[in-house]
């Protein structure tokens, strides 16, 4: 019995040759010829169809390799043409003159006007705001002290949406816990005491829950504040700020981080027995939201301009340091790629837009109303990006997409070569961008050596100091080549799992 | 010509033999017969001389070696029997019941009876305090703004002896230099500024001379005040303080650190042609002399008591942070060496001795009374001993003295193989040991894995939390073999330089 091979051999084909071979072994007595002729022509159909896709992903590759040139002079001119070090430089200039800009904040209606500015001189297209509404919470007067058993100033941040303590403060023992498990388990202990969550840094994903839900779980068992240990990996006694989330129906009760140093130490008095009593003193409010703006600024597309590849960061921050590293350059490299390419003269098919996000440290605010906003468009989204880990040594491409997408983006990073970046990883990331992905849009984010990000993040420590004009160089280069590949291909991404390589 | 070989082969009789080789070829024609003779006496007295010597030096190192299991004992107390992580345990209580303890504190007063009364609870000999005078500065508050171009808090930190600004502090401009030659050649412009030394970090010797005379530089062409960037290789918005010196009849401004972050920040403002405005106040002030303790204890030597090794590290600190790293540890690893050798019962022939030193960082303060009081006895000190740059890894010893002295100690560091940490190294350093070692007394530092020593040096993360209890362990060990054998050995160590191996 002879059975045409195709030229591709798919499981199918291979499993169809083995019981063939069964067959002439006799191993199998009963067969249908109808099965075997049907199965063969499922087969070479299929065949046919890979052999297609095949044929259309080569040509696909063919079309992006050509771009091989385009990217080249992109790379040239961020990384040692005119446009070097011109993101740090420009990052510089507007922390030092703005500072950080916490969502509601005077400083941010300022950022946002020295940008939308900035993209206008830069000589970009459809530069505009787009209002939303924005939390505003201001931390005020905030300090805290241990009275016993030593005299000790507390370095603390209160975190964002927490509420104030009484007028004075309050005067607490300490009740020092190392996990929510271990709060169940002594939940009679909180009650009238201050509760010190203790919890050794794991890693900023599965740690933050502490800084997230420590104020109400403590709540839940009588305590009557809480401090939570900087969810960080290493500390210089440097407190971190950061959003909470109180829980509909428990007490709201104030809430601020203590430095890793100031936590461990706790847990040693605690473990020696020796009673804690911290008064901790918190004047912040919440007032009514805001106005604020998603800032906005285009390449527009010469054949689609409809159709758009989003690059962003966000221009909030948190109110200490200079909120450069979170997220001024992500802001920075989306804004430089769209700079590289208009000195370029390079005019991609699709619109480029590039978005900064308000209010992101507050839950992605900005980003959420946008994509409200901007859902019944969806189709038109070809590709949505955010750099919100980091602007230092990119190391390549976290990709969110079908396999298909997958693939084509594959290709797009080989033409990073030059910059020895062409790595495309798994699952993009950004608060500002979730939702797009979640919708089915292909996602996109920066990677970086981001080994110290944690050790910076929602500190004072967030300053221009942790940025450097050579990093931010390959990273603007990398964002650019991508954004603008992936807009000025033929077609749009693919959405759909549907073909198999 | 027979020429006998001694067995030794020292340069000059390598001299001889080619010589006597040049006069067979005949190209020397002129030899005198009596210098040959000379010089052949020479060398063999010489060699006579250099042989009984190894002899002596053979005897020693065999002396030394035969230490090997009493040191394998010490170190298995201190590193996995019941004495391990001891010194860390005993550091943390005595930082987290005592905090910081700068000079002519409360605090130092605490730390000294504290000490006092622990290593007369572990059972230690003599211990007793030596009265000495130290320095009396007080920081009190502090803060300084940036109002031009932005507004923005600095993180500051006095510097000790600085004295105060004005009531309602000092509000001028600011000139930004990297050196004292910029100083220098833009004296013109620091009429009535604050100078800001944005000096970069070179190492800590080099770079700290601006913490030291920065002020008196400065008000030399008429600075109000100096601001000087913190003197470490990385920071978290972190200031460090230290001792400043004022010059002699120069007017005495008010100075203190400021963040490197901030200085560069100064730096970058100023490169724009941006003008810069800041407000300093600062309350310090300095009080008379008070009465402090150096802190004694000891293991009485069995033959010859009124020898002594000396170990020690200096019980005071700045007053920021717990003062755990800068010098709790070197103060606790020298009691703690003193613990294990009492543990297994072992007395040396001379006596060990542990001084916490008070004020070191006000320039070695008690230890210079110490050595004016004790230098009567200066043949009596065998070896004095510091360890005050962390007591993180050890990698060796730092040695201080003739080649006779480094020969021996190099054979005492081989018991250490047990921990690999043989090393002897030159130059010992410690600000309250050098005067010893200058008037000719051995001289011994601990030399540890201190890469990240300045990160937190003078700061407030000084903190149990850089401490590691597996470190301390291995610190203590190193401390006690090499005082235990030395304290030991038959004869003292040599100070002059007349052996040569």
């Amino acid at each position: 019995m002879v059975v045409s091979i195709p030229t591709c051999l798919p499981t199918e084909a291979l499993t169809l040759i083995y019981s063939c071979q069964q067959m002439k072994d006799g191993h199998i007595k009963k067969f249908s010829i109808f099965s075997l002729a049907l199965t063969v022509t499922f087969i070479h159909c299929s065949c046919l169809a890979r052999n297609k896709d095949e044929k259309a992903f080569s040509d696909r590759a063919e079309e992006i390799a050509s771009y091989a040139n385009v990217a080249q002079d992109i790379i040239d001119l961020a990384v040692r043409g005119k446009a070097q070090n011109r993101s740090y430089e420009r990052l510089a200039d507007f922390t030092d003159t703005i500072g950080n800009r916490v969502s509601g904040s005077k400083n941010l209606d300022l950022a946002i006007k020295y940008m939308y500015n900035a993209l206008r001189e830069n000589g970009l297209e459809n530069v505009h705001l787009e209002p939303v509404k924005i939390p505003h919470w201001v931390r005020g007067e905030e300090s805290a002290m241990m009275l016993h058993p030593q005299n000790h100033t507390l370095a603390i941040l209160g975190l964002g949406s927490s509420v104030a303590t009484p007028k004075g403060g309050i005067e607490a023992e300490v009740l020092v816990v190392e996990s929510f498990e271990e709060l169940k388990k002594r939940a009679k202990e909180a009650s009238g005491k201050f509760v010190t969550f203790n919890q050794p840094f794991v890693s900023y994903g599965k740690t933050v829950q502490y800084r997230e839900f420590g104020a109400s779980e403590a709540a839940k068992v009588g305590a009557v504040a809480t401090l939570i240990r900087s969810v960080t990996p290493f500390s210089i006694n440097s407190p971190h700020t950061g959003w909470q989330d109180y829980q509909e129906g428990v007490k709201k009760i104030p809430t601020a981080c203590i430095t890793v140093e100031d936590a461990v130490m706790m847990a040693r008095m605690a473990k020696r027995g020796q009673k804690i009593v911290v008064r901790l003193t918190m004047n912040a409010q919440t007032f009514p939201d805001v106005d604020s703006f998603n800032t906005v600024a285009e390449i527009i597309g010469s054949e689609h301009p409809e159709q758009v590849v989003l690059l962003s960061g966000h221009l909030d921050s948190w109110d200490v340091g200079q909120g450069a590293m979170d997220d001024g350059g992500g802001a920075l490299i989306s804004w430089e790629a769209l700079s590289l390419l208009k000195d370029l003269g390079l005019r991609p098919r699709r619109t480029l837009r590039t978005v900064f996000w308000s209010a992101e440290e507050q839950g992605g605010v900005g980003a959420q109303q946008y994509f409200q906003l901007h859902k019944v468009n969806i189709s038109n989204f070809n590709l949505v990006m955010e750099s919100d880990m980091g602007t230092f040594t990119p190391l390549g491409l976290q990709f969110t997409g079908s396999t298909q997408a997958r693939a084509i983006m594959a290709e797009v990073m080989k033409l990073l070569k030059p910059i020895n970046t062409t790595n495309l990883e798994e699952h993009a990331e950004g608060t500002d961008i979730e939702m797009w992905m979640d919708a089915g849009v292909p996602g996109a984010s920066l990677h970086v050596a981001d080994s110290k990000y944690f050790w910076f993040h929602h500190t004072n420590g967030d300053t221009m100091s942790v940025q450097n004009p050579v990093e931010m160089n390959l990273c603007s280069a990398l964002w650019a080549v991508v954004a603008y590949v992936v807009a000025d291909l033929e077609e749009m991404l693919p959405r759909l799992d549907s073909m198999v390589l």
